[in-house]
Parts: C-alpha cells; sequence; structure tokens
C-alpha cells in the first residue's frame, strides 16, 4: 500500500513539472497602427501569430491597435510604465522625448534597408539602440522597414531653390526641420483632412510614404509630379517590450520571441517592396501623367548642407547621439563602396 | 484500493500523452560546403541552433559538411534517398539533372535580392520551385543570398567584344555558356589549383563570388582588373527537405523548422552584405592598384542577346522552365520599375 502511494506522489511531481514546462505566457501588445494600416499591422500581426506558433501556444501576444487604445503616440510610455508589456511603432516618434531614439528609424541621406540591417546586427547599431532604451526600461529591436520612402507629391514642378521659398507643404519630423531651412512653409494636418488640403490648395505639397500607403490616399489623382526619397531611405518600424517583462519569460520563449520580431521586421520589408511595385504600376495606370521627379542638385546639395549643420547642433553637447550618428556614418561610409559597385553598377545597366 | 488503481492509471496516461509532446525529433543535414565556408556554412549552422532553441531541445539536426560526407554535389541524390533527412547547397548545382532548378538561384541580368525574395514570397517563386522539387520528392526553400556576385578577376582589362576570343577563363554554369557563346574558352580547374593558373597564366581570368569569400583566395594579388556583376545578381542557396522526413515532424516542429530556415536565409544576406564592405576595403588598402571595371556596352548587350537566345532553346520543349522564367520576368518588370525610383535614384545622389 506505501508504494502505491510513492507511486502516485511521484507521478504528481512529474506531472507538476512538466505542466510548468507548459505554463501559458500572456503578453499584451499596443500598436500605433490601426487594424487595417498595411504592412505595418502586419509585421506586429505576423510576429505575434509566429510566437504563438513556434512555442506551442505557449506564448500568447495579445494585440491592441490604436483603435483600441486610442493613444498612437503613446507607446512607448505605455509600455515603459508596464501598462502594456510590447509595443510595435516607430523609434523617432520619440525625439520630442528623447532625441537619442531619432536616429533608429532612418535618416536623410543615410543608410539603405540592407546596409541598415548590416549596421544594426553587425556594425553595433543593435547595442547602440539598448544603450539609448535602456533609459526607459525596455529592450528595442528592428520592427520591418518600409525600404525608401518618396520625397513626397507636388502639384507644381520644383526646379529651383526658389520654387521652395513659401511653399506650404505637410512635412513632419526631421525631414521637415531640414524643409523649414530652406523657406518651406511646414504645416501639420491630419491625415484625414490631407487629401482636400491638397485638392483646395491649402498646401502645395506633401510628403506620405511610398506607393504601397499612398495609394488609398489618392494624392495622385490631384498632385502629378511625385519626388524620389533623400529624407528616409529605409524606414525601420521597432518593436519594443518592457525590460521586467522580458525578463519574467523563461530563456526559450524570449529566444522564440527575438526570432518572431526579427523574421517579422525583414518580412515587412519584403512584402512592402512588392507592395510598392503593384501600386505603383496600378497608379501609374490610371494615372499616366504622374511624373517621377528627382530633385535638381542644387536643391539636394542645400539639404544636404542644412542635414549636416542640424546634425553638428544636435550633437555638441550630446555625446550618446553623437555616438550613435558617427557609428551609422562610419559604417555608411564603409558599406556605400560595397553596394556602389554591387547594386548600384549592376542596375545601372539592367534598367 | 480500486480507486487508487485509478488514479496510477489517469496520471500515467497523462504522463505518456505529455511525454510524446516533448519526444525529441534528430534529422541529419549535409551541406555542400567544408566547415569553415563563411557565410554559406553559417547559414546551416545558424538554421539548426535556431530550430534547437526554438523547439526548447525537441528538434535537433545534425550537420555533416563535405568534408564528413565527401559528396558535395551529392546532396539531392543523397536527400531524395533519404540518406539525409536534409541539405543546404545550391539549386543550380543540379541542373545537370534536371534543368528546371537552375532559375532558384539567380539568373543572368535577373532579379536582386529583395526583389527575389519578393518573387519567392509574394509573386508565385516559392509555389514554382515546390513544383519543380515535387518529382525528387523534397521540399526546397531559400537558404540565404550572397547579394551580387562579382564578375570575376582579370589579368588585362576587357575593352571590346574581340578581347573575350580566346580568354582563358574560369566561369562555370550558365554564365559559363554565355562566355562560351562569345568566344571564351571556358575552362574547368579545381578550387584549390586556381591561383596557381591564374598566377602562371594557364587562365586569363576567373569568376569567384565576391570580396567576403574571394579575399582568402587571394586573386586581388596577381589580378588587377575586378569586374561588376552580371551573371548572378542575387545567388540564393536553399534548404532541401525529404518529404517523407518533413511529414513525420509534428505540426509544430515543421513551423519551426520552416521559421529557422526563413530567418536563416535572411541572416545569411546581411551577414554576406557586411562581410563584403570588409573585405573589400581591406583589399583596396592593400592593394590600392585593383580597380572596379564594368564591361562596355557592347559586350553587356552582346550577353544579354546570347542569354536571351540560350533561354529560348532551353525554354522551347520545356512548359514547366518556361513558366518558371516567364513568371520570373514578369515579375522583374514590374518590380525593376520600382527599385529604380527608389534604390536606385536614391544611390545615384548618395555615392
Amino acid at each position: 500500500m506505501q508504494n502505491v502511494f510513492k507511486i502516485i506522489w511521484v507521478l504528481s511531481c512529474m506531472l507538476l513539472t512538466l505542466h510548468a514546462n507548459e505554463k501559458v505566457y500572456k503578453l499584451k501588445m499596443a500598436t500605433t497602427w490601426g487594424p487595417t494600416l498595411s504592412p505595418l499591422i502586419d509585421a506586429a500581426n505576423n510576429m505575434a501569430t509566429m510566437a504563438e506558433k513556434l512555442s506551442n501556444g505557449q506564448l500568447q501576444i495579445r494585440i491592441d491597435t490604436a483603435n483600441k487604445h486610442k493613444a498612437p503616440l503613446g507607446i512607448l510610455d505605455m509600455v515603459k510604465a508596464g501598462q502594456y508589456d510590447m509595443g510595435h511603432s516607430a523609434s523617432y516618434y520619440w525625439k520630442g522625448k528623447d532625441i537619442n531614439t531619432l536616429p533608429f528609424t532612418s535618416m536623410p541621406f543615410g543608410l539603405t534597408s540592407p546596409e541598415q540591417y548590416a549596421w544594426f546586427y553587425h556594425g553595433g547599431g543593435l547595442e547602440l539602440m539598448q544603450k539609448v532604451y535602456d533609459k526607459h526600461q525596455v529592450y528595442s529591436f528592428p520592427g520591418g522597414s518600409t525600404g525608401v520612402q518618396m520625397g513626397g507629391w507636388f502639384r507644381q514642378e520644383i526646379k529651383t531653390l526658389d520654387d521652395l521659398k513659401g511653399l506650404k507643404m505637410r512635412i513632419p519630423g526631421f525631414a521637415g526641420e531640414i524643409m523649414a531651412r530652406l523657406g518651406v512653409q511646414v504645416t501639420n494636418i491630419a491625415p484625414g483632412e490631407l487629401y482636400t488640403a491638397l485638392d483646395t490648395n491649402s498646401i502645395d505639397a506633401l510628403e506620405w510614404v511610398g506607393p504601397s500607403m499612398d495609394i488609398t490616399m489618392g494624392f495622385h489623382k490631384i498632385a502629378p509630379f511625385y519626388y524620389t526619397g533623400w529624407h528616409e531611405p529605409a524606414s525601420e518600424m521597432h518593436f519594443i517590450i518592457n525590460q521586467k517583462a522580458y525578463k519574467k519569460l523563461p530563456k526559450h520563449l524570449q529566444d522564440v520571441l527575438v526570432v518572431s520580431m526579427r523574421l517579422a521586421a525583414y518580412d515587412m520589408y519584403i512584402q512592402n517592396y512588392d507592395m510598392n511595385a503593384n501600386a505603383w504600376e496600378k497608379m501609374k495606370k490610371e494615372f499616366p501623367n504622374i511624373t517621377v521627379k528627382t530633385f535638381p542638385k542644387p536643391i539636394m546639395d542645400a539639404m544636404k548642407k542644412v542635414n549636416e549643420a542640424l546634425i553638428e547642433e544636435m550633437t555638441q553637447e550630446n555625446a550618446l547621439l553623437k555616438e550613435v550618428l558617427d557609428s551609422q556614418k562610419a559604417y555608411q561610409k564603409k558599406v556605400r563602396v560595397w553596394t556602389q559597385m554591387s547594386d548600384y553598377l549592376y542596375l545601372k545597366d539592367n534598367l
């Protein structure tokens, strides 16, 4: 009889141990995007689905989109405070709170997407990102690249620097600061009112994203000049996770999470590459008059000069920001030579 | 007493069920590469390490490199026969056995790496690859891109089509066939003898990979002209897995395997981007006389013409090969327009 109870005891202990290995962990993630904003929201959804599959259901991530939490630009604060465990957003949205977060999305005249991934994973970028975000008690990881963003839709062609003076344009963030220094009257208008503002000449131009996300906005129907990108050559979204929430996960589920974020990021880059190709083909077919333009060299040179002056000002009394931007600059100098002799010279003969 | 036995019975059944979920699955993978051939072997190793971590030890993949199995070009046969469960190699190595496998690595004047990933994952490429490999009872997945491969090392500059006539060059595969039609005397020399062959003028030129893998071969010390790529703009390695071995895995571990392969592939692309930048910087510093050259337009045009003629011949009586190549061609036509207005025009002003 005693033996029978011993057997029951041992079996029960084994069951409990096994059960602990099967414990379900639930995380809540907030996104800056609404539920239909492809491809950005897809990166968040794909990451969560993948984490659940890979963990055999042990890691479950519930996503609240901006429609639910109503604080699209409050993601960092909410994750920092532990109100959410994770977030999906873009690092440069936090530049008002902490200027050091600016360089982890994309910098004007900066790295392209493969160059930037190489910087993150092999050039010290990921370590610098953790150094910056440690202050906010979160970890930050690449969360999907849009690739090159277009320079925006213009109703009139921009031929000289004078054409920029007094031009009313919606272009937010750091790129807006550059444009402002060149005499552009930078305005901020809610997304829902942009089309009408452009249509009624309240503004002369606007910057949005690229064909895949611009097409539903309809700007191509009323502004025929589509300028090529200079300000965000590789905009990388990011995942953030509260450090305490991360540390509570068993090592195996931490691995699942990191792999899911990393793959969802690359996948978004490729998805958007395809979406851009399709959207542009459709736009151009329906509105053959749209013209792709590149800013003339004197304008581009002026933008570069202002960009460098602004960076100089920002970094003067900020050693950490200087460290990050210097790291990007040094990496770009090295890697761009390779990009030129590989992709660029290949494409030059195959357009 | 009866109740006690009932409890033992139920507990035992639960234990058995839980134990089944924890069963360890072991797979054997053969690679075409030796144990130190970075970055190719790294993709295989990273995939295996990741699969084991993600599955919490439940999926274990043992890798035999070419040094062990001695059949670097026997991977497809061995996996087909079930001698190995998986392989890591390159699809175009099997073109002698099955010409339809040719297009899944890289085609001359074809897609770039991001374009090709977009074709695989959003343009029908992955489905076409399974269609081709079904005949061999394996599944095939992207396994890591080298990015643009360089056109090769030449001791003399190539100025006209006449300079190609009688030129002795080591350039294997489909690119070699193109060169042969332009009068090049294409030779096949074992890798270990290439340096001496070039040094003693047994050959005038050779094609290898790109800076990251060329640097250890030392060709840059004796052949100062480094030509840009045209024949393999996005060479993608591949993972293959025996269909029966794959089907034996529980669904959850199939997911782990597919995710591990997909991420290891992207990661190799980015790793090699970084390695190329570093290797080129080092070469150029130590041998400042190396010159990067692009084949003059008449040569490039002649290569394109021969390429199209060869494809025309190959596809004439092969509907499946035609389907694959037509799919790539149509996708390239659409996506290249986007590549031009995004990456290409951005880079043009930022070199």
